[in-house]
């Protein structure tokens, strides 16, 4: 039998808030056994990139990473956001090592190949190293991943930290009995935005592609929901999408993937 | 016998010249062993407080660390500088790991007191913990350690560069051999900053001492080689103090502590 391995991934509207922030960090230190934590960056990226005069480019409602706003995720997400997060475990007594992509050359990706658009340093990722992960796990450190990557030839990327979070989990699983939890603001999958009490408690993907179809999963959770079926379908033995709850009370309401 | 690692400390200017830093990654690179990093930041991090309208604060010529400013130099030392560093080892093959004081809880520092000055943010070195290191070294994982260090009770400081590498080798040389290079833009101490060939070979504590009372010590090194000193005297079996030069040719010319 394997071990247990717990992977967290945290959103950017949660890391952006002290408050809630700390709930999360303080339920996750109570965790046992071994762990993994991917945060997100968000709305502080964008404040900085605004006070540097930076404006954010998109296309088709796509954010375009351009090498100043690179510099501004690095900053952001392997910066601040990262070691707060890292300081923040250490008081609560979690052996926090934060990383992104690049150390331990954890994450390898490449830059999205350019066809209608040019999203300029995002970073599709084509392997996943689990060596670092595995040597500070061994030893109770307890990785604390950030959304960059980089491509092995000295650039660094910027990669959707819900991808990074199914990638990792996918690669951790060979070793691994991985429980992978998306924690964000909501108790799970809505059928109703407007009534967070409504959630959708277990959840196909033949549901969810009816329900998107349908209108009645909200567009933002597709991409959260095709990495979480992607990781289940590729070794990760329980996905759940619920918020700070369900780390603190295993019977509140949660989304589980099945 | 104990294994030998190397120390390397590269000071802020050459971090913010990306040709000069290349080369010194290069020659890093090229060291046969166990080895260790350590950066400076510098000038990326004031020019960023400046486009940010943060305005650096000074006390005796002193610098004061403010909440904005330990932000500031979270993102740049921690964030932009460290990542860039490790990418461009990744690159050169070198398996980097960056790391803050904060990660794997390796340098414990605590808020400076303040006695007749305030000197905010900035962390007194209480505690090295080479756990982290030794476990990333004995995998040839190379850590890479920037200038920020933590209290361990959630809060971030910004500590000298050149004392932590000085403590981190003094704390790693219980179980290796550990030889520490400062490198910098010089060929060593010299007695007439415009000779730069003027280099002294070989420097005792008392001659630091008569030449620095003379006025032939520039002011600047003071610090360094009171740091080179301390880890010379506490265990560490060589500190020299030289540029790139010395990586690549053993006969070049460098300042010995003796």
């Amino acid at each position: 039998m394997k071990t247990a391995l717990h992977i967290l991934k945290v959103g950017g509207h949660l890391v952006n808030d002290a408050i809630a922030l700390q709930e999360v960090l303080a339920a996750f230190a109570g965790l046992k056994g071994a762990k993994l934590l991917i945060h997100g960056g968000g709305r502080h990226a964008t404040a900085l990139a605004k006070q540097l005069g930076i404006s954010p480019k998109m296309v088709d409602g796509r954010r375009i990473t351009d090498a100043a706003m690179l510099e501004v995720a690095v900053m952001s997400y392997a910066g601040l956001s990262n070691k707060k997060i890292v300081s923040q475990l250490q008081k609560q007594g979690v052996n926090a090592v934060g990383l992104t992509g690049a150390d331990g050359n954890c994450i390898e990706a490449v830059k999205r190949p350019v066809l209608d658009i040019d999203y300029g340093f995002a970073g599709d990722i084509i392997q996943v190293n689990t060596a670092v992960f595995s040597s500070l796990t061994i030893q109770d450190f307890v990785p604390v991943l950030c959304a960059i990557t980089h491509d092995k030839n000295g650039q660094l990327l910027n990669t959707n930290a819900d991808t990074i979070a199914a990638q990792v989990a996918v690669a951790m699983s060979k070793a691994y009995d991985v429980t992978l939890f998306y924690c964000f603001e909501h108790a799970g999958v809505l059928t109703d935005i407007n009534k967070p009490e409504d959630v959708i408690s277990r959840l196909t993907k033949e549901e969810t592609e009816n329900y998107t179809k349908a209108g009645i999963i909200h567009q933002g959770m597709v991409p959260k929901l095709h990495n979480g079926f992607d990781a289940l379908n590729n070794g990760v033995k329980e996905v759940i999408i619920s918020n700070v709850a369900t780390l603190l009370d295993a019977n509140a309401p949660k989304t589980t993937l099945i």
